[in-house]
């Protein structure tokens, strides 16, 4: 069976997040049912990154293997005009045997959009976490440098995570003024539950002068999820790319 | 009773376009329902366009009487906060008594998104038509400049509109290149039903090379709808404001 690989691009409002899951809808299950069809049985697929219910992703990366009659030149539109319009594949490759998706990417970077201002508006409402009171961006800048670099982030992911080692390298954090809100990037060797979303609540409590940009290492330090801010909504976050060797 | 303007934003995706039917989603509908909470008595409100089902605005203008108990500088919170989400009151002010928001329009202005390229976007669906062949810009732009100032616009709008004069005066279309598309802004002293989308159709038309810039005049000329081009798809225009003396 050949090794396929897909960058798909999905708008995840509608969506139960990616991993299947019985009887509701989730992108992994959206895709997975086109592929049945496509390749005429049950075909399962891995994702580089299992984003939360309302997440979305600019370049997510799947793979599966299969014995697809569809030439690969032909895959990308034969999945597009099977998938919804809110789940897109961008490019539709053949890769080696080898190639997984998860275990080999060395790198992901997701943003962060959060929208200012009097009004939210109708058309962001999707796709960002709108915050009326003004933001401190000076210091929200001085407490993300202080978490770039490899540090155990247990403080910053959901209590109730599977994941034994809780250590991961913070490579960059950006913190982007723009026209009416802020972009927040990161970019890790990995993400734990929830921790991209957790950065974002507690940043946001800096801005807004709830705690100290100083607070964040004590929470590195403590390990202690109880000590972060709150969880952004998963609405402003999008996975925006995957990096493999 | 006092004379009241609002400024209102809104994502037309969900809805039967704005103006009240009865049993089905609109956006004037939505807005009467809040309005007749907070009057406690129904209330008719008057808007300046009515847009289609599909069709956005940044900044749709709606005038309403009441004997409203809400203080005007609360009016916005008020609605906003029992609106949904996709309809948003930017502005709530105090007229004159003879304010109407339709009648004292003198210029309103639509834009329209294109956008291009080998993926429809998951996230622009709602928001754009999109096109894969390359469109021939400056062919649009010729034939564009063809059809500013004071015509018969018969031919551009939908049969079985009930207007009896239409004549209009287009005072102004931009085509402006955008990274992946195209955006045309179309100002006038008004518009006749389907005008915009039906200039649209045959702008694009004119970019494909599938007529000629000058047939755009025979259009105007004929003042036949037959001969115009394919009405372009609702989701691409956006009512983006409307201006009085």
């Amino acid at each position: 069976m050949a090794n396929y690989k897909l960058i798909v691009e999905y708008d995840g409002t509608n969506y139960h997040g990616f991993q299947v899951q019985p009887k509701i809808s989730t992108i992994q299950g959206e895709i997975e049912s086109v592929l049945t069809k496509l390749a005429q049985s049950d075909t399962r697929v891995t994702g580089a990154g299992r984003t939360d219910a309302g997440v979305h992703a600019l370049n997510q990366v799947i793979n599966f293997h299969s014995n697809l009659t569809v030439p690969v030149d032909k895959l990308k539109l034969a999945f597009n005009s099977l998938l919804p319009k809110d789940i897109r594949v961008k490019q539709a490759t053949q890769v080696d045997q080898q190639f997984h998706a998860r275990f080999d990417a060395i790198e992901k970077s997701y943003f962060y959009r959060i929208e200012q201002g009097d009004n939210a508006s109708a058309f962001s409402r999707n796709y960002c976490w709108w915050i009326r009171n003004s933001l401190a961006w000076d210091k929200m800048i001085i407490a993300s440098e202080k978490i770039i670099g490899k540090h155990d982030f247990a403080g910053f992911t959901a209590s109730g995570s599977d994941v034994h080692c809780t250590i991961r390298t913070l490579k960059d954090v950006q913190i982007k003024r723009q026209e009416n809100g802020v972009e927040l990037r990161f970019t890790a060797d990995g993400f734990l539950y929830h921790m991209v979303r957790n950065l974002v609540g507690t940043l946001v409590e800096v801005g807004l002068s709830k705690r100290e940009p100083d607070s964040i290492v004590e929470i590195l330090d403590s390990k202690d999820r109880g000590r972060a801010g709150v969880t952004a909504p998963a609405q402003g976050l999008f996975l925006e790319s995957i990096r493999y060797t």
